[in-house]
């Protein structure tokens, strides 16, 4: 665990878990910088496979990118709500209900980084914010910025 | 060119060149399906290296698919304005300002297309809208929509 | 009740009800033109006291007739699933989560008609799309297109 | 001029000007609260005759208020890029191409403010960023987020 997590160890190693289990993301050697209660950093390569017709990374992951780090957050259980974390069956998912994202210079660096933060954690409804960074030569550039919508869903448990 | 291409051969074969050299369509095994004034289908099979935790198809993809299917039409001249066509430079490029994207079901299936349709096509900016289906078993799920609006930047040539 | 209404008629009373607590629709002179399942269209004047600095209707009044327009649509139980209208408290509400609007052409004309449809109907989340028509010397031209999501929110009875 | 505005008094003055023009904005008794260099915030009332059915300011009138804050501030020549702000004619216009909102709590309260800022400015898109609080007994409760994109129109002049 970073210094940066003050919450539970459980709840970083459920939101690293989890993310483990996103193909998409070990497929882009994606790996989380940051996880903060309200906050997930995931930063990534260049890679020729995933880019558009002008050697750009293709809108599509830079989407990928931005959704996961604002999805991924809330799993950890402040989305849903920090402070209920403990109430929340282990068992619930967290899903994009919809996404918006503005491209605002060309995703063209050596590496990439996602923010993604929650601005309103609701009992069902969560909604986040996400900036992406293209890192060039040592330099940033604010490539996209997305606004998203998550939902909680409480899984019944039949015992 | 199929029989649902009303228009100059070149405009077909510009839209397969310029999607050719779309490394991410290539990684995802994407096809075009259809090809038309205003309209574009993309296809593309399930691919298990594009998952999200729960083995369904990453929103990020998701987008990829629909952003794509938009991108390309007006890049065949008519989300730029089919009409004034021959009088695009042949450089001019579309780009993606934003898209909005929401997921209605799951993205499971053995294959998914991709539809992107012109709305408004405008000498600058161009308005799309999208519509993802996953195919399983012989029947067809609406997956995701998007809204989505397109710039066509007009290079200026130096000769 | 209109020939174009299949359902049960306290639907549609239901649905003129919760338009009539619209302080704002009221104050626009909106009234409503079409009540069918998972449809509805609102039909309103030009007012110059609701234009921006070009004399043409405010984008937030585009947005007003649109979200309406919607939002009343699953407010009459279709949104929510009009199969299982008959299941939803009767103070359940329909509250937007977001909507997405572009602005396709100026907002000029006599008379405006936002139509709404719902795309998908689930149990919490709808997501509609609407469109908003500009009516001029017998003429439409669409002016304005919303992608939005709406939650139902199910009350519990205290009794 | 206040001391929040470090730009030439004429840039404060047209901002005012254009809002002047703005019916709606006058109509909802809006009034600018700060200009400055990509940032814009606009102060309105609560009023019974812009509210939907729960007694709330309608969804549409959250939307009016974060597009002039954000609409306004592109105006002011920061939106369209504040340094090249004297090449700008003086004709130029600031259209909404788009704008998401994402509703967060209801919008009750004694007063709103609305904040535009600019996060993004291009020669022919700018990106903006808007926020809208409540205020009620002292407390300011954040009510709405906003992702929106502008166009800047450069007039062509007939001398």
């Amino acid at each position: 665990m970073t210094p940066s997590s003050p919450f539970a160890p459980d709840v970083e190693q459920r939101v690293r878990a989890s993310f483990a289990r996103q193909e998409l993301i070990n497929t882009l050697n994606g790996e989380i910088a940051l996880v903060s209660p309200g906050e997930l950093h995931i930063s990534a390569p260049f890679d020729k496979r995933f880019t558009q017709q002008d050697g750009f990374l293709h809108a599509g992951i830079v989407t990928t990118l931005l959704d996961s780090a604002s999805r991924r957050d809330p799993a950890c259980g402040t989305g849903c709500g920090y402070a209920s974390y403990t109430l929340i069956p282990a068992n619930s998912r967290v899903l994009s209900v919809e996404s918006k994202v503005n491209l605002l210079n060309p995703a063209q660096g050596e590496r990439f980084r996602a923010e993604g933060r929650v601005v309103k954690s609701g009992k069902t409804i969560s909604v986040c914010e996400g900036r992406l960074f293209a890192l060039q030569k040592g330099q940033e550039t604010l490539v996209a910025m997305m606004q998203a919508t998550m939902i909680c869903i409480r899984e019944v448990q039949h015992n």
